[in-house]
This record gives structure tokens, C-alpha cells and sequence, in this order.
């Protein structure tokens, strides 16, 4: 099931922590990739498909540098097959101590119009990726090249990143606080669902800073929060 | 015994690391929250008197979204019993993988005139509450609702966060190096001595930067040091 | 075999991650003191011979505050006996619960002219020593005063930094990625190895940028990106 | 809800594998206290009712030695209250680097009739414990005398241990796997449930190791896998 | 290249120590498989070639405990295929919060034929596994079904257990200190290596139990020592 | 202040647990070297001096397998240095991932008298090394050759292991609870108390098997506990 326009526009108007909320209420707890933050947090939020990239790790004999010199190397041929459009998601299994890509082929990747891309390890040349105008998320800088500790080997499998699944298609989106999962098939209607909530949570930030308790509010357990809700609806056309 | 104005007045102007040294001559070594960070290190000193919530792991039978909906719950009533000039302090048990709270309650306690909030989890809504007035401090940012891993359980009770033991009404003191909890009855001449502490320092500090060793000036073992101190407290007026 | 300024020149121009790669052909894949970062990301790039403090555990009865008052303490001593030019570098067990030093060491360093500082523990007053022009770099900030975990034991001894091995000598090189260790004897080579990766990496960067994809041209295996690149040079001077 | 004798006797002949999978089913996926491990597992399976005790980080001047002479101190009280055929369940924060409890306590609650103790911490005197008739599990050995670390502060609250939720009443379940939490409301049926599951595992396992495919049989699938099993419940008087 | 039968034998004769060295020789430092152990150190020392589970983290929707019901879930489908003489080596991302497998499993892969199982997590019914013939290592005991953290998602694919690489077909040597992946085109020639140095290292040991200096003795570099060792060898008959 | 026989003869017949709490009396809480264990726990408690050995991270390019042909390679040095009775402590900064020593330098270490070994990382040849009369302590076992990441630099110099700070000539006691360090001027003070400590615990233990609360026993705050103590002292000769 592919990410629709429409979808897609729905899930850049809403937080990473609203669709956590409405994944949980489906039961699913998993979902958020843990321990990775953006590398310019003030960048809008990203959405795409995942396309992924597995890293095993490295054994010293299989990774000189000249393995690089070969085109149909994993690392290579996934930076220039991912989607445009797509997240590119890499399984670096949670270690930061060697970079999983550096600037040049996240530069390749923007301009090649990926949506983003997102590591549980890190990037090397980090100040530099952070000023380009695709999202990017990491656990931390990392400078060692990543044939130090990670041999690319399987392109758009299902993968862990950061202790949550991650499946080809699923979409990710990511804010100041991190990124999510969604599962392909529940992306539009949780971006349905999210995007009624934040409505609600705008609202509320705007009572509550106003001075309203957030009982009976927060959640509207009080008939009153329903009918200025509409209200509030109403006024602001949303 | 409350803190007065005038103590708190007097911790706003020290740093944590000054109040650490002075809890170190006193035998205190572990009154420092481990691991926590200012959301926006640009902010005032943090004073106040510590207003506890104590989490344990969630059970999911136990923590529907509905659960919320119970004024009584306690997360929602500690939120809103807390009083104004007091600390808000998590126990999330150094878990930063689900909130432990969000941009919502955090808004509420800064109008109700909290002094701050600090958790040893990490916060979901992170870049909106970090542009709240009311200073904040946490691990990382964590988007997924608290119900994913924490149940709120008890109000106001000792608890341990980030390594460090916080009675309720000791005092916490929050700046860009994290937070110091400050037991209640050491408050007043912590502040005294800090105050004392500062002003060496200062001098130092200013002494320091014209060119001066340290030998002899930091700790004023050179008679000299001390009647050059003198002079400058006469001419700074303090 | 000191540091020439010609190499200390060259490797101000050259990034942590691409000296990496160097030592990395070199069989070194440790060399990178692992998760520190600058405290200040915007200065320029640090470079200096290290000069070393090793930190053993501290025991309470040996470390009381009096203990400064010892003008041969040997913490106080490194930071009046480090040379100009040199890197001060702690081995902080990767401990960052108490401080390494704080603002007035960092600031006597960098009046007495050192080049820089990294620890692998924390600083305290780190939004003062960020301020400093003397590039800093830690894990984390830390309050509690060092004599609470840390006791200065040895000064210019061969130590681990970040699980790197540091010799005294060996070159420090640090910028937003963090800091990479260069053996003394291999500092000259690698700066001018990384030189010339360098002018490659920012044209390949540039054609990447304006669109060429990486695939023969990162690395050359396409001769025509030899060709480009030789006309790129002459045309930049480089 | 008491724990009936009838239960407890059930669950002594089950194992913690079986019941964790009995409470997956019920969407309960974290009541394995994690990390803890038998001092003997020799030993029968523990089975009891949690009696708590909740540690908090120590402050230095609330814990001389001394402290031990009040008796109302909660660690010695809970030791003299804990009611027989409970297990007594420790919060001590997953910190094992300062006991959670010694010989002397341990042997006291094997004389009042305790089914059993746990922490996530560790325990002192580890080879004596081990030696007693009572079930005991902790993280490791931990010489260091509990007011190094931990301060007994509430007993018989709802705690966390091993990063699973205990409330008072909850039963745990021991065996050389580790321990496991049940809801006091679904002892019962787990323990019916689990009594069912483990005939059908011992009948699979006797057919494995006879060299039968596990393809049909587990699960039971395949038609006959459960004809045979009936025969062999009637066989064996199960 | 198959792993022959004289090799297999040569190498339940050698220690994971000495083949460590040997590879080290080659530049090989990261083969041992980090912190597991035998859940019985007294068997016989564990060799065949490596045949992979991939497990992923679980999402909640995708794991009910039906899908065992499906005999081609890759979990059972790769217990009935892995060939005799085989190792069964599972990449649980160093996750022992759930279990890799159980003894029913476990007992299939010893019925036919497998030579050994390893995990990076951990085994439920740790204590019945034990007894089996079949020699296993993981971190330790955990009791939770996989289906709780993890989700088997690839067969025989190259994977990553406790750090180190591991392609199909390499060769697993497994004895109390743990597991080693020796690549296979290397299996032949670190085995003879590895039999020469260990008729070394026993010379070296009884030597050293007689009384006589490492120095000289171990390495080799008095000449005395390798005309004694000539002659032990004649006597041994090795 | 050199180890006396009679002191050195007390601290066998004393736990690390009771030293511990005489150390912490004396305001000492991080001498027990954290998270070790012995090989064997049977074996009789360890006692003697602190000799050690200080490793740091190894460089590639200085660690090939030929530096032992260096018979003033530090490790080797050490092993023949180290005194009869003293116990050989390593540094190995808590990194269990390559071998601290194996069987033959620890053989070797026992045929000179050492009284034992203890280091912070791991032992390889484990199971050979637990069936030697020497005690001996490590975190785990760990194959890899020690040049994979450990290079020996220092010998008796001071050291942290385990956290613990150790100076030459400390008295490390070692049994099944582990490590801990008496600073060297307090081991007679230590000892005696440590004798006179046992003996009450000893009391205790056998009046709590026998049905006595803890209540005024322990401690003994009742005046009868002193009187029967005193009495049981006699009878038993203590």
C-alpha cells in the first residue's frame, strides 16, 4: 500500500508523540526508534517510506577501502536505489562507534530527493549533514569510517533500528523528539486520527496557558471541553 | 522548614557545581541527578523546593489510554497539586523510553507558578516545552505516552532520581550542568557558603583570565591572594 | 618528534573523520576517542600534541578539599606544566558522574596558550567553558567536584581516552565529530595523506551537489572523474 | 485475592517459561523480573505471595551504621513482617553494586516460614545464602553493606524489580529460569492454564526426543498429534 | 568449502584461546562472540559450520502465539533444516529479554544430528537445555516466549552474534570460554595451526607447573626451549 | 606498613562483607572491586599485598604477537616480579572483551607463591584456570588474546579495578562475594575488628537458625543479646 500525497501532507502537520499515542492505542508499543534525535532539530518534519539497509559487522579481511571501488557495493547501490521520497532507514545495530554514511552520500541522497535518513549508529562529517536541507537522525557523531565496525549487506529487508521493527513501506516520520514507525498498512489511519488529536491538544495547550485545570480537559471528560472544542473548531476553521 | 525567599534568592545567583563542593565538605558525594540536561541551557538558575512522583514499570492491563479519564490518577493530581514555587521531580527510573511527561502538563504547571520539572526519563513535546518559560530538565526526549512503561503510583514520597536521593522539600537547584538536590535542613547556610563561594571564585575566575597562576590563588594558599580578594570584594561591593 | 606548524597547519584544514579514514588504511581503527564532543561545536578545529592527566578512582579519606592546597597536587600541576600548543588530555575512566575540571583550569589553559582539552569524564561550568575561545570537548557536563570520584595520580603517562590509546606526543585533532588520535610518528604523513583526500572529498561533494552521481566518481574508478578532478584543481588552485 | 493452597501447589510444577506464555496470551509481555538469577538452582520452585520493600538511593548522613539500632528501621521491620508463605521482593533499583540484604536476614525469614526472597539488586554473603533451605535470587554477589547505596524506605508498595511491576499480593513464580510476576487476579487460571500447557510440553518433548518432527506436533496441528496426546494423558495419568 | 572431517577433529582438540591467537595472527580481532557462555562448561568442546537465524524486534500485531501454527514460520522451518553437524547460531541483537528458543527446540536440533546452538540471547528452560548432550551458549537464562522481543525473520543469511560476523559456513568452535567464528576458508589452516600450538602450549604448561621461568620459555625464544620441546614431543608422541 | 602474618591470618577467617562494613565505618564505600567474581568459588579466602599491573588500550601497530619475544615486555615482567603472598591486581578498565592473562602466566604466577590474581576484565582458559590451587577473580572468561585490546604499560603503580582505587601494598581479601581493598595502614585495624565482628555475626546466625528475632539482636541492642553473646564466647573459646 503505497504512501499517498495526501497522507503524507497529513503527517507532516502532526508530532511524532501524538502518533505514538494512537499507535498504543492499537496496541502497539514498539514503534519508536530509541535513542536517535535529529541533527538539525529545527529541520520540518519528515515523512516517507522506509527503504532500508542492513549492516552486519565487520570483518577485517572483507572490508579494505578498496571495497568502495565496487559499483554493486551495498552501501553504494542502496544510496543510489533508494526512492525518491523514501526514508532511508539503516540497521547499524544500535552502534555508534564507526559512522553508518557520511556527507557525501547523504548530499546524493537529497539530491536525489530521498526524505530523509535515519541511523541507530552515526554520521561521520556531522555539522555538515546537519546544514544540508534533508532531515537526517543519529545517535551521535561518529567520525571512524564505517568499514570499521559495519559491512553493508542486505538492501530493503526488514531490520531493527533502534529496538523497532521496521519493515520496507512502513512509514517514518520524525520531529525534534525522534522518529516513529508506522505500520504500512495503518499509516493513513492513524494520519487521519493524529491529525483530529492534535487539533484537541492544540486546543488544550491554548486553555491551559489561558489558566484552564486540565481536569475535565485533558482528557475531556467535562461536557464544557466538548462544546468550546466545537467552538474553538469552528473559529479556527480546523 | 520552607525555604525562604531569601535562601532562594541567594541559590539563583550559584552554580550547581559551586553547591556540589560545598555538599562534598559536608560528606554529601551523590546529591547531583545523574544525567540529566537543561531542555533549553539558556534559561535562569532553577530554585525550589522538591514536590515528588514516584513511577513503576507499567503493567498494560493496568494502563489503557483511558485511564486518564480518572481525575484521580496521579499523575493528573500531582500535576495539579504541586505547589506554585516548588519542583516538580520524576522517578522514571532512569528510563528514558517512554515520557514521562509532555508539553500539556508541563503548561499547566508553569501557569500554576511551578518552579521547573525535572525527570530522569526524558520528555515527549520536547522542543515546545523547551520554549516554555518554566526551566525543564530531563535525559533525552522520548516521544512514546508514558503508559507505554511508567504507571504513576505515589505523590509526594522519597524517591530516587538519577542516582540521587530527593526528599520531598529538599531543595533542587537546576542550570546548564543538570540538577542538585539540596536536603532541607542544609538549605540556608548551603546558600551562605555558595554565596562566600561564588565571590572567591568570581575573582579567581577574573584573575585567571588577566594572566595569574592558579598555584597559590585556587585555594588561597598565598597570603597575598587573599588580601587581593579583599580588595576586590571593597571594589565590586560584594 | 614534535609537531612541525606546517603539519599543525594542515590538519587545521582537515576533518577528524577524513583522518580516520587515513589511519584507517593504516590498520589503525582505534584511534577515535569515543563518545566525546565539543562543548562549543562551532570553533575552529583543535590540534596539539597531547599532554596527559591520568585519573584513578578516587578513596574518600585521601581526597578532602584541603588537598589543593598542595601546589604539587598533580592536577593543578599538569595545568601549569602543559605546554603551549598541546592538548591537555584526561583519562577519566570514561566516568563522567564527577568533573574532570571546571572554568578556572580551562581558563588558566587557555591564557597559558594550550590548545585545547578533552576528557572522556565531564566538565562542570561547561556553559562558561564553552564560552572560553580554548576548544573543549567531554562527554557529558558534570557537577560534582572530581575529588568525589576522580584522584589525579600521574601527569604525561601513557593513557586510554575514550577506549584510545594516547601516547604523550601523539597529535589530537578534534572538531564537531569529535577527536581522533594520531600517532607522533604518523602525523606529518597523515596531514598531507588527508590533504589530499580532502580536495577530492570537496570536489566530489560539489558534483554530487550539482547532481552527478557517486558511482565512479566516489571513489575515482571512472577515469573521466580523474580528469574533472585535475581540471577542478587547477581551477581552485588546490 | 489469598493465593489457595491449591494454586500454589499447581504452580510449584509448572515453569516460569510456561506461565510467562500463559500471561503473553493475556497481552502481558513484561512480568519477568529481569536479569536475576538463583543463588541455587537446585533448589524446588519458589512460589509466594510478594511482600515488598522499596530502597531508595542512600544519603550519606541518614545511614551510619547506627541506624540499625532503631527497630523500626523498614528494612528490619519488613524482615519481621514479611507473613509466612510470602516471597519477599526487593526494589533495590537494579543497583547490585551495595547488598540488598546479608545471611543473617535471609535465615531470619527462612525460620518465619518466607517462601522465598529476590532482589534486582544483590546480595552479601552469597555462598552462605545459598546454602539455606529458602529460595533466594538476585543480579550477583554484593559484599558492600546496603546503607553504601540503598535506604530501606517504604514497605508493602507497589514496586518495580528487574523492570517488571510488583504489587503486594502479586505471586511470584521462581525456578532456574529467573522469577516471574503474576497479577493476584490471574494466579488461578494462569496456574490451571500452565498445569494444562506443561502436560502438553512433557508429551512433546518425550516425542521429540523420540525423534519425531516438531512440524504438526507443537503446536499440536496436526490431528493426530492430539489423538496421541490424549492417549498418552490416559497413559500416564495426567 | 565444506568443513572435513579431519579438520572438525583437530579442532575438538583446541582451545577458543588458542584459535583466538591464530586469528589474531591474520588480523582477525573480532570473532569471538562477546559475553556467552555454555549453559553446561563440562561438555566436550563444540565445533561445525554456522547455519543462521535472523531475528528482528517484534511488533505486537504481527506475534500472536498462533503463528506456530504456520509450519513454514522461519523459527521451526530453521530448527528442520539446520544439517546435522551443523552449529545453530541465532542473531538475538544481544537482547536476552526474551528467549531465543527452549528446550523442546532445542531437543529437535540434537535429534537430528546438530552438532550445537548459540545465541547472542538467551535460552528459557536454561536448566533442562543443560542436561541435554547438545552443548549451548547464550548470556543467560530467560524465561518470556520469543515471540515477546523477537520476531525470526531470515534463514542462513550472514548475521551478526555477540559482535562478530558470521556468514553460513563458517565455523563455530564453542568450549567454556565461548564461541569463535572462524571464517571458512580459513577452518583448515588455523585448525593445523592451532594443534601445533597447543602441543606448545602444554609443553609450556607442565614445564611451568615443574617450576621453570616464562621468560625464555614462553614464547620460544630461549633455544634451550625448542630442544626441549623436540624432546617432549618425541616422548608424547605428538 | 608491610602484611603481618598474624593479620594476613586473621583476614582469612573474616567475609569481604564484614570488611566491608568495617571500611564503611570508616567512611570507605567503593573498596570492594565491583562486579567480579571467582573462578572458583570453593577455593579459600584470597589475601595478600596489591601488585599490579595497569593495562591501557592496545595500538595495532604495536601489539604484534611478537612482542613477547620482549622478555621486558611488561606483563611478562610483572608475572616474574610480582612477590610471593601478594595478589597480582590488573587494570583492565572494566573491558572483559579481550583476556587479561591465560592459564600459563597464571600457573606460573602460582608456582612462585602468588596468593592470587584479580582483574576487572576476563581470564581466558577459564575452566583450566578455576582447577589451579591459586584463587583467582575476573569478570568473565574472555578468549581473545589480551594484545586484541589490551597493551600492558605499567608495573605497581596505583590503579583503579572495578572502580575500586588500589595502591601497591593495599590487602586485597577476595572470596565468594568477590574483591575488596583495605588500604594498607588500616588492615590490622580491619582485621581485628573484622575477627571481632564474625564472631557476633556467627552468634547471631546460630541463635536466628534457631528461632531468635533480629530485634534486638542485631545489633545487639538488647541488653541480653550482649550477655548471651558473651556467654556463647566462651563457650565456644572465641
Amino acid at each position: 500500500m503505497p504512501l499517498s500525497q495526501s497522507t503524507r501532507n497529513k503527517l507532516k502537520t502532526v508530532s511524532t508523540a501524538t502518533i505514538c499515542t494512537a499507535l498504543y492505542k492499537r496496541g502497539l508499543r514498539n514503534q519508536m526508534i530509541q535513542d536517535v534525535r535529529p541533527l538539525d532539530s529545527s529541520k520540518p518534519t519528515m515523512v516517507g517510506e522506509a527503504f532500508t539497509l542492513r549492516y552486519m559487522p565487520a570483518r577485517e579481511d572483507l572490508n579494505p577501502v578498496t571495497v568502495f571501488q565496487d559499483r554493486s557495493h551495498p552501501q553504494r547501490k542502496a544510496v543510489e536505489e533508494c526512492p525518491p521520497g523514501a526514508v532511508f532507514v539503516i540497521d547499524s545495530r544500535r552502534d555508534p562507534r564507526a559512522a553508518s554514511a557520511g556527507n557525501i552520500l547523504v548530499s546524493r541522497l537529497q539530491v536525489r530527493g530521498v526524505a530523509g535518513i535515519v541511523t541507530d549508529g552515526g554520521f561521520r562529517d556531522a555539522a555538515e549533514i546537519a546544514k544540508l536541507d534533508i532531515p537526517s537522525f543519529h545517535n551521535r557523531p561518529s567520525a571512524p569510517t564505517n568499514l570499521t565496525r559495519h559491512q553493508a549487506i542486505d538492501i530493503n529487508v526488514p531490520i531493527g533500528c533502534g529496538d523497532a521493527p521496521v519493515f520496507p513501506g512502513d512509514v517514518i516520520v520524525g520531529d525534534a523528539d525522534g522518529c516513529v514507525v508506522i505500520p504500512a498498512d495503518l499509516a493513513e489511519e492513524i494520519a487521519d486520527e493524529a491529525v483530529e488529536m492534535t487539533a484537541y491538544e492544540d486546543f488544550v495547550t491554548e486553555k491551559v496557558l489561558e489558566g484552564r485545570s486540565i481536569l475535565g480537559l485533558y482528557p475531556a471528560t467535562d461536557e464544557q471541553s466538548k462544546i468550546d472544542f466545537a467552538a474553538w473548531r469552528r473559529a479556527k476553521g480546523r
